[in-house]
């Protein structure tokens, strides 16, 4: 405790972040002639699931979305089974016009089975932006769609965007990112750690973030996005240690070829192994995202860069209780921000219908 | 060992069930004027992925299909990472008019990524039947497809096949079956545990199948296609028992409605949670298929119903040595079987391309 800063960092709540969100989906709510419709679908008995979506209802009442709670299987009846009629629940609500957003409560079935589900979702409706066609955009860095194009195939090559503008080209629209990345953006924009002087699509160039997770809900999309705006992320697992980024990368032997002759980053991000460990990733980084599943992972506070910002993604606490002794800045949570990347998806996606 | 049957069961291994799949597709080949060509990606440097790629090598060319293994990643160059560029192959291999077929050898980063990248492969492509949307029709009982709904939305709804035949209707072809599932199907075929007097689609009436595993990849999909084809399918896994069927289930307790009044079996299997242990599950079972990767697990030849069929799928031995003291047959493995199915999905791809 002797290396101290005498002053410790910010702790910031996801209330300030989410206050920005709240205010624009208010406004864009009221130009509407017909309230977007959302349908929750909750088939098993978890508390957390539950909970959430009572949390679902209380801010889509709070701020005027109509909002319904779809109960099957051990959700609705003892007598039935965790997950029973989940996928007839979806297909029901895919074919109902009335409805505009579907929001699944995983998990039921487990990673791969809950995987199958969410390609059942139409991606017309998918607020959660957990269809295959909306991470493959990302991948690709795909940021503007044709609406049609989510009827088409996924294995239709399109070429990665070019950006020199937010907005989407004429007949175009904005893909739908998944929730929780985008809600981990959009807490690193507020706290700074894009730069909006910087061209769009290029904002988090010079930062080096590392990235503790690879899952495809979290891990690994929230890389690739972080890669796709210029960062250089390192993406750890407990297997291993991966580098996400479009530009060449920095050359610890001088004959390597790439980075002396490439001009120009790629369109999108590339990935190579890593030789770092964890430490050495720590001690470059200028974000540290954490969101390990686990009571018991903590980040050790002395490996932190000093000024750092520090994000915990995880339901648990992935940082020491002094993280705040280095880091400049702490995130302990973005959920109630989250929530706020799926109603503007929702409003997004009730758009794309009309085409 | 006092109750063992005085004989012993037929061990089938898979070779003579393989051997008339060889002369279907020789003929098919025979009748073609354009050799249809596979490409095997092989990203990785797993010995049991190498030795697969040539072993399909070697049944490509001994049958006169062109083969092309491509390498990348860790497979390719030392310097590369387990994986690397793999995403790039498969859609290289999809733009290629030249290829028509695609096998990836998996595992590559693990389930969920792995998932992502079996979405990429596009489905005219997809020799091993891993898309989405195959999967999705096989959970739908969605038997035959137009070839031009490989391009369109997954989320359209379309009815469960009402089957009259086994020959597609006019404008329609087969939809593509995974092959492991669809191998131990036609193992079962062979070994008269689908009844062919029956009407196509319910020939596997009246047979109880106890199946250990629930894997998307293997145990899930097959337990759909035995209940869709009229079986009792008890689905296991470590956590749960799970009852596929599509007709009223055998009631325990006469009170229960659905078994009194229901006159006709569902279009496609629904799942109901079961009570029963292993141990009864497998006291009641004709036929016993087991895909569990683990060399520990054995299921107890005890418990088997005298008569019974073992299938063993795990490249683990499942089953104790004197399986066949209690199982009137034993296959050991279907993996020689799995490559037909594979070759014969190739040709059907090669079709559909042309539509």
């Amino acid at each position: 405790m002797t290396t101290a800063s005498p002053r410790k960092g910010l702790l910031i709540k996801a209330d300030p972040i989410a206050a920005q969100f709240r205010d624009e989906v208010k406004q864009a709510l009221a130009q509407l002639s017909c309230r977007p419709k959302l349908v929750g679908i909750l088939a098993t008995t978890s508390a957390p699931s539950k909970s959430y979506a009572e949390f679902t209802r209380k801010q889509c009442e709070e701020l005027g979305f109509d909002f319904v709670l779809k109960t099957t299987g051990a959700a609705a009846s003892p007598e039935l089974g965790e997950g029973d009629g989940v996928e007839e629940a979806i297909i029901e609500a895919n074919e109902d016009e009335s409805i505009h957003g579907i929001m699944v409560y995983f998990p039921i079935f487990g990673a791969q089975q809950d995987h199958y589900l969410q390609q059942v979702v139409s991606p017309f409706k998918d607020v959660e932006g957990l269809h295959f066609k909306f991470h493959y955009n990302l991948y690709h860095n795909i940021r503007f769609i044709e609406p049609k194009s989510l009827l088409g195939s996924v294995a239709t090559p399109i070429a990665p965007t070019e950006l020199e503008t937010e907005e989407p080209p004429a007949g175009t629209v904005k893909s739908i990112i998944p929730c929780t990345p985008l809600a981990i953006v959009k807490s690193l924009e507020f706290t700074g750690v894009y730069n909006r002087i910087l061209p769009y699509g290029d904002r988090a160039y010079g930062k080096t973030i590392t990235v503790i997770n690879r899952s495809e809900v979290v891990g690994r999309p929230l890389a690739a996005l972080l890669a796709n705006d210029g960062a250089r992320v390192m993406s750890v697992d407990i297997d291993s240690i991966q580098e996400y980024t479009k530009r060449p990368r920095v050359a610890s032997n001088p004959s390597s070829s790439e980075s002396m002759t490439a001009q120009r980053y790629h369109p999108r991000h590339i990935v190579h192994p890593s030789n770092l460990t964890l430490h050495e990733c720590l001690a470059i980084s200028d974000v540290v995202i954490s969101a390990v599943p686990s009571p018991t992972y903590k980040i050790k506070t002395e490996w932190l860069k000093d000024g750092c910002i520090c994000v915990n993604v995880a339901s648990d606490k992935n940082f020491e209780k002094d993280v705040r002794d280095k880091a400049s800045i702490y995130i302990p949570a973005v959920g109630k921000v989250t929530i706020f990347m799926l109603l503007r998806n929702l409003l997004r996606l009730q758009q794309y219908q009309q085409v």
